[in-house]
C-alpha cells in the first residue's frame, strides 16, 4: 500500500528535513491556553503555572545518526541527553527531567543496554537532571533512541529564536568545527580497522575532536554564565546543525539579516591541523559540520560590555536590516559569501 | 563490538520487557524535588507549581507493534496518541500536549506522512491536546513512532498503581478482548489476501472488534465520569497488556492480592462470537490479549453505591489480604486459578 503505486507522489528529500516538519505541522492548532509555543523554537514552552515549563525530544536512529562500530554506547547515552539538553538551554532555561525510549533489535544483549544507560546516568547526574519515564521495546533493526527533555525558566528570562533587533550582536559559545572533524577522523580509523582488525587507532594525537564529536557537552555553564553577567539574549539556539544552518533560523524568525566575519569564527587549532590534513577548509567545518552543542545568540550592543573579553564568547558578527541577504564576510578582503545551509540533513541519500 | 564475544551475557528476551525496565531502571536517582513520581507508574509526576504535570511516553515500531498491510497510516496516527493519552487518564489526569517523534525510511512519500498526521491531528482535536513539538527524521527500515503526552491534576486527584487497601473493590471500564480478536481478524485477512490479492475482505460482521483494534479510544470520559460521580480511585491502570497482567502490577504495588470472578468479566457479544469462531476462551482474549486501553480502578468499598449499576463500570472483584495470591475464580465452580501475566511481550522470539 506504501508504494510509489501513483503519479504525483513526493518524496521526502524533495522537501528536506526542515520543510518537511513545516509542511507536517502547518496545519496544526493549539486549543489550550497552557501552550505558550509550540512547533517552531528548540522547545516548547507551556505556563502550567508559576515558572514556565519547557520540553523538547529527539530521536537518534543507529546507521542515520551513529554507527556502533565507532561510537561506544555509553558515549551515545550520554551524548543522546546532551542533545536533549542543549534544546533546553538554549530557550535559557534550565532542564530538570528527561524521559528516554529505547528500541532495540535481539542483537543486543542486556550488557549494551547497560552500557547505554550508563552513559544516560552519568549525563543526569553531571547535568542534575531526573530520568522520570520512558519505554523499551524491540526494533527490527538497530537501536533507536528518542528522548525527551523538560525544564523551566522564569518568563521573563525565556529566550526564542525570533527576538533579534537590528545591530544586535551575534555571539557564539566556545569554538566551531571540532564535532564533524572528529567524525571525519573516528570514520577515517574505522576504514584501517575494517582493512586491518589487528591496526589499534591511536587517536591521542585528536582527543579533543574526538571527544567534541563522541562525548559533547550541553550549555550548561553559558546559561548560568549569562545569568551572572545579567545579560538576557534577544534570540538563542543551540548549534546543532552548522553555524549556517542556525544562523538562516535566526534570521528568518527575526526577519533581519545577519552578517559574520570569517576571521571571528572561534576555531580550536586543532580542528585548523585536522581540517589541513583532510584537505577541508575549517571554516567550511564551521558552517556546515553541525553537532558542536554551543550556543548561537544575539544581544543588544547595550549589552556588549557585559561579555567583551570573556574567553568562553566570541563576537561573530551582527544582524543588519529587516528582510536583508545573510552574508559570510572573507578575511583579509570586502568579499561577502551569501550564506547557505550545507548543514546535516537525514533525508539526504548520501 | 556487540557480537557475543563475552560469556554469561543476557539475551533480552530473558529478562522479559518488564525486567528489563527494572533491571535499568532501578538505580537511577532522583535529584530534583520537582520529581513527585518518576519511572514506575503509568506517567511520571512533576511539581512544577500550582497543579501536577504529568508525562508519559511510548514508542511504536513497524513490524513490533504494527504491520502496515492492514493498519491504515491515519488510524496509526490516531491509535498512537490514543496509547500515550490513555496513560495520562489512567493518572485520573487530563493530558494536555504532545510531542511526536517519526523515524521513516525513503519507501515512505510524503502523502504517507500527511495520512500519519492526520490521524494525530484528529486524535489532537478530539481530545483536546495540543502538538507542541517533536522530530521527524530517517531510518533504515520502516516506521517508529515516539510520542510524549503531558497533562496535569490536582495533587488530591492523582492516582497511582500503589494506593489499593483491604477489600477494596476492582472495576473496569467497558469490556475486553475485542483488540485482541480484531486483530485477530485482520490477520486472518491478510493472509487470505496474499494467497488471492483479488479477495476484498469484510470486515462489516467484524466491525466492533476491528475498530477496537484500529482505533481504540482512550478514557477521557472515564475520568470525567468519575470526577462528576465524586469517585475517586485508590488505585488505577490503564489495560494495554492485559488484564492478568494490569491486575499484577497493581497487586506487586500495593502489596495486596486480588481475586477476580470470570463471570463477571465483560464481553461484547460479538468477542464471544468470535472467539468461538476461532477456537479460544474469551476470558482468556480479556486475560491475555491487551490493547483495550480502558480504565482498572480500585475503590473502597464506601464509593460503590456510586457506581453501582452504572452501564460504564463492571466490578469484576476485589483486594483480598496483604501479600495474598492473585486468583481467578471459575464459573459456576469454586476453583481458583492463579492470574498469571502471559500478556504481550515485544522481545518475546515470536
Amino acid at each position: 500500500m506504501l508504494d510509489n503505486k501513483e503519479q504525483n507522489l513526493t518524496p521526502l528529500d524533495k522537501l528536506g528535513e526542515f520543510g518537511l516538519i513545516k509542511h507536517l505541522t502547518e496545519s496544526i492548532e493549539i486549543h489550550n491556553e497552557s501552550t505558550v509555543k509550540g512547533i517552531g523554537d528548540d522547545a516548547a514552552v507551556l505556563n502550567l503555572e508559576g515558572n514556565e515549563t519547557v520540553v523538547s525530544t529527539d530521536m537518534l536512529v543507529e546507521g542515520v545518526h551513529f554507527n556502533l562500530a565507532y561510537v561506544p554506547l555509553k558515549h551515545l547515552g550520554y551524548k543522546s541527553v546532551m542533545v536533549n539538553l542543549s534544546d533546553i538551554y538554549a530557550m535559557n532555561a534550565v532542564p530538570s527531567q528527561i524521559l528516554v525510549s529505547v528500541a532495540v533489535s535481539n542483537r543486543f544483549p542486556v550488557e549494551a543496554l547497560d552500557e547505554l544507560y550508563e552513559g544516560i546516568k552519568i549525563a543526569c547526574k553531571k547535568y542534575n537532571v531526573d530520568l522520570i519515564g520512558g519505554d523499551t521495546t524491540s526494533s527490527t533493526s538497530g537501536l533507536i533512541l528518542s528522548i525527551t527533555a523538560i525544564g523551566s525558566a522564569k518568563k521573563e528570562n525565556l529566550t526564542y529564536r525570533n527576538g533579534a533587533g537590528e545591530n544586535d550582536l551575534l555571539v557564539v559559545s566556545g569554538d566551531l568545527g571540532g564535532a564533524f572533524l572528529g567524525l571525519q577522523v573516528l570514520e577515517r580509523e574505522n576504514e584501517v580497522f575494517k582493512v586491518n582488525p589487528n591496526t589499534q587507532p591511536d587517536l591521542a594525537e585528536y582527543d579533543y575532536i574526538v571527544g567534541r564529536q563522541l562525548k559533547p557537552e550541553a550549555g550548561k555553564h553559558i546559561v548560568e554564565l549569562l545569568e551572572k553577567l545579567e545579560v538576557k539574549p534577544t534570540s538563542m539556539i543551540d548549534i546543532s546543525d552548522g553555524l549556517s544552518s542556525e544562523i538562516l533560523h535566526l534570521s528568518e524568525q527575526s526577519g533581519y539579516g545577519f552578517k559574520i566575519y570569517e576571521e571571528k569564527i572561534p576555531l580550536d587549532p586543532m580542528v585548523i591541523k585536522t581540517a589541513e590534513e583532510f584537505g577541508i577548509n575549517p571554516i567550511t567545518c564551521a558552517l556546515n559540520g553541525g553537532e558542536d552543542y554551543e550556543l548561537l545568540f544575539t544581544i543588544s550592543q547595550a549589552d556588549f560590555p557585559k561579555i567583551k573579553g570573556n574567553p568562553n564568547f566570541t563576537v561573530i558578527g551582527h544582524t543588519t536590516e529587516q528582510n536583508a541577504e545573510n552574508y559570510l564576510i572573507l578575511q583579509g578582503s570586502e568579499s561577502a559569501v551569501p550564506l547557505t545551509a550545507q548543514g546535516w540533513n537525514s533525508f539526504d541519500d548520501e
